[in-house]
């Protein structure tokens, strides 16, 4: 098969490309608020439609108890490889909406840039595909190798019925391997391929103080305000050295070898790259480890939210009733995020003075992951890159989770192939987010490129097991 | 002049009274939220009208750079002593919503308990004057001594404006007492008169992290969570005995005689009488001292609000860029609130670790004030309840804040005598205020008697120095 025609098509159809993908980004598809349920469901069916034009044959919106899974297939190369292309077409809410330039689900172009909440995470990288796929179908009625999408719309709120969808469709969902775009490249020209993500692990710390709010003059200072007590708590969390405080949460924690942090000195980014791309002065965290190794090899505990009390406008004084913090935990190989769970309720409900009650909700369990850097369908990235990108990637770990990742490995036995278009600036997850252009058409080229080297791989490589327990 | 007349007068019209009042609490006169203005300035007509049918002289809705104060006069009792009655129509906001069985500005009766923002708080007190007032005046034409009535309309957020409002017009405002109800009982049965109160300052601690909001995964553990830092901070308030951390805060913390505490024994409220209030198992605070002295005569930092990140329904895994803490001081004697501002800027700025920014905004500072228990003009008070509730009151210390008493000391030079009708489980400045209803007609005989008692006072006794600093 021509690759030459397909890059020349993707070439030529840009600006339709891009208005497509605007199309695709002003669904505001909210996995984490019930109230754009409908919306969810409007996006996935503009989705599959979208995937029957380009030509996929076996389109289907599967119903899940929560958002719909988007499929598509292309069987009809024999012998050759079969590939999932894996994406997600959920996003996080707009809020704090008054730090957007503009209305994150009305997309506008500046300075090559696409602006809006998804346009990097993720449906710009996943149309990147689709974009790819459609360009060989549209010049030569097929795809170089078999093709399975999976469009999942739980992504942003860790991917609750992926997993099972998987798990009972192991045998239709066979595949040599999966291709994921949702991390990010070093900078514009250094791609790179993502080999660790780290597994996580939400809570809500919820205090309890007096059944009614109680005036802070008649009781302040013999009734414990649950707003200190949860400060109390919260601060306990880490020592000085930013350490964690939790008894046996660094147990299971692997320890690299000085090889692989060797690696990861002369692949990762630097201390100030990452300073510079968070826009801080100062780094923070674990002392005796780089700032790469701390949002990558260490685990971390942060406060996504913290409420509690009347923090609006006007005055109130008052003792709150209770007061919430809204936990995340970063987990790394070989946390289990279940184990972490029972040691974080244990450690909560040991130091919670009596004064006051405590709760705690866990959620979104994610175990870490490692894909085989040597593995040809990873390597064969790279030279997609080099094609796409005209350089070799780098080979990074995520400080983020990508449940996805586990669930091909462990329930198809196959490795993910975490092939990042975005970019450090891209401000995935916060206000203004966007999607530089000319990395999305480069992405395009690098998808194209790869379906045609992938095609070429033998089936018996491909086949060889996944090293879960891949160790540097 | 006859007192029956009144009393009987009173005692019939009690079913109106309570209309009249429930009138007046339906104006959600919520003096911290701007929305509000217009309500704020209709209640404020409404009440000056109110004062004008009862038959006081010279009503006049007087505006200030905040909101207006009402006042009236009736000085027609030559050689009389002058009595200044001081109330505030303005109110707490009724957030949370959700916790009120009814809603806040729609006033219902049930067991004899008259619910509604502010019915305790201060309408319902500062009413049972105008009643009692209305009782003379509709019975005998005239008082038994000069009244002038003030009432202003930002006791909830710090009388900003009535301090400089009393300073110039010190020379009309002359009085010899000022009687003020916005304090309560210890029951329905056990009057009580407050002869202390703690001072206040209220700050916004702000921590800023990054400038935008950084996604969790990528960052977290390399760059500091600013809600971490300000759990960090506020937690640091306080040491493991309960006391506040701060340096020189204890510096002017007045130490108390064996004497006045022994007496405060006796009068107050035992611990398990105010932990039966707030309906909480256990107390809290400062070692050494019992509940009462912690909220009286101890000084206390609590936290009224906190807030950052993102806190509501739906996940979102960054990290914040800034978080908030709403603090609230309670101060006694001899603190002085400007100080306190001081040294918490210096310790904040002190604390806050180089990865983060803070910002310490301190606002509404109020000194604490003490009043002689001796004075004439509260001595019949005490006898004005004995005939009103059957029962001489105790004499107890307030662990609020009332600004005014502060600026009609200072600068009228008189005492302020502190009268309460409310009840400790009146859940003022939460949600479900009620005001007894038994207590507002007792609380408008007790007035009326008042009235009757201070009428026959001799000024030269009344003019006595306010001991200011006076001691136990």
């Amino acid at each position: 098969m021509e690759i030459s025609r397909p890059l020349r098509y993707a070439r030529a159809r840009r600006r339709n490309f891009v208005s497509e993908l605007m199309e695709f980004i002003r669904f505001p598809s909210v996995s984490s608020q019930p109230e754009r349920k409908d919306d969810i469901a409007r996006c996935a069916r503009w989705l599959a439609r979208h995937l029957r034009q380009i030509g996929l044959d076996r389109v289907r919106v599967i119903p899940t108890p929560g958002n719909p899974i988007v499929y598509a297939s292309w069987l009809r190369a024999p012998g050759r490889p079969t590939l999932i292309i894996y994406g997600h077409y959920d996003v996080l809410p707009g809020e704090p909406l008054p730090q957007w330039r503009h209305p994150p689900f009305s997309p506008i172009i500046q300075n090559n840039n696409l602006h809006a909440r998804g346009a990097a995470d993720d449906k710009g990288q996943l149309f990147s595909h689709v974009k790819a796929l459609e360009s060989y179908l549209k010049t030569s009625r097929a795809l170089p190798l078999n093709v399975k999408c999976i469009f999942e719309g739980e992504e942003e709120i860790g991917s609750a019925n992926l997993h099972s969808f998987v798990a009972r469709n192991q045998y239709a969902l066979r595949a040599h391997a999966a291709l994921i775009s949702d991390t990010r490249m070093l900078a514009p020209d250094r791609p790179a391929i993502s080999y660790a993500q780290r597994g996580g692990l939400r809570a809500e710390v919820e205090i309890f103080g007096p059944p009614h709010e109680l005036h802070s003059g008649a009781f302040g200072g013999a009734v414990h305000n649950p707003a200190l007590a949860l400060c109390d708590i919260i601060s306990g969390l880490h020592d000085d050295d930013g350490r964690v405080t939790i008894p046996g949460f660094y147990d299971d924690v692997r320890v690299w070898s000085d090889k692989e942090r060797e690696f990861m000195a002369r692949s990762g980014p630097a201390d100030q790259e990452i300073l510079r791309d968070a826009k801080v002065a100062q780094g923070w965290g674990e002392s005796g480890y780089t700032l790469y190794e701390r949002t990558t090899i260490r685990p971390d505990v942060g406060v996504n939210g913290i409420a509690g009390g009347h923090a609006g406008p006007g005055v109130k004084g008052v003792i709150p009733t209770r007061a919430l913090a809204k936990v995340s935990f970063r987990l790394v190989p070989d946390q289990d995020p279940q184990r972490v769970a029972k040691l974080l309720c244990d450690h909560i409900s040991r130091v919670t003075p009596p004064t006051v009650r405590s709760t705690v909700r866990t959620m979104s369990p994610v175990h870490p992951a490692l894909v085989d850097r040597e593995h040809p369908a990873v390597q064969a990235a790279a030279l997609a890159y080099k094609k796409g990108f005209g350089a070799l990637p780098v080979f990074v770990r995520s400080g983020g989770s990508i449940p996805v990742v586990n669930t091909f490995q462990e329930i198809l036995g196959i490795p993910a192939v975490l092939m990042g278009f975005g970019l450090p600036d891209d401000h995935i997850h916060g206000p203004n987010e966007k999607f530089h252009l000319p990395n999305f058409y480069q992405a395009i080229e690098t998808s194209i490129w790869y379906l045609a080297i992938a095609s070429r791989l033998r089936q018996a490589n491909l086949a060889r097991e996944p090293q879960k327990e891949w160790s540097a």
